[in-house]
């Protein structure tokens, strides 16, 4: 779970996490989620939150208002692991509830 | 409480928000926040969300593990106001808890 992906283990993995893209010039990958309204936006957070604190793996997660913008990336591993891939998983699950 | 805060008004809170500074090229308040954990990170966030929602001022804040980083400024006045001032100060609170 926390060895670095290949390149085309991380390329096969994006083509499976619609809207998240590699950030340049560093090896973790973004997305930008927009809710209704801060309480939506708040409340995705903290089921991830709660996901994050389980899989002990967490985001790093900017939020304003309706938009939360996330980065993840497993800092041990430099790079990214089969924990990002989840974590990215998960969320796009919990932002559709 | 939505007005923008005179120069001397604004100087005047921030000697009383100990840790708050201006953000350089923008007319709002920032604050880095540590804490032991991502628990308490997120916890502090969710406390402050339930008042952020009360308030209806909302902060941009980044979050990465036990690190909090908060941007304060009310978008309609284009500048700070008492909301800011009001808000920074239940953040602080609701630090030490």
């Amino acid at each position: 779970m926390r060895d670095r992906l290949s390149p085309e283990a991380r390329a096969a993995a994006l083509e499976n996490l619609p809207g998240w893209s590699l950030v340049e010039g560093r090896e973790a990958i973004t997305k930008s989620y927009k809710f209704k309204s801060f309480s939506e936006a708040f409340g995705f957070m903290a089921r991830v939150a709660l996901e994050a604190e389980k899989l002990d793996h967490h985001p790093e997660w900017f939020n304003v208002y309706n938009r939360v913008e996330v980065v993840l990336a497993t800092h041990s591993a430099q790079g990214l692991t089969e924990l990002d891939v989840k974590l990215a998983g998960k969320m796009d699950l919990i932002a559709k509830l």
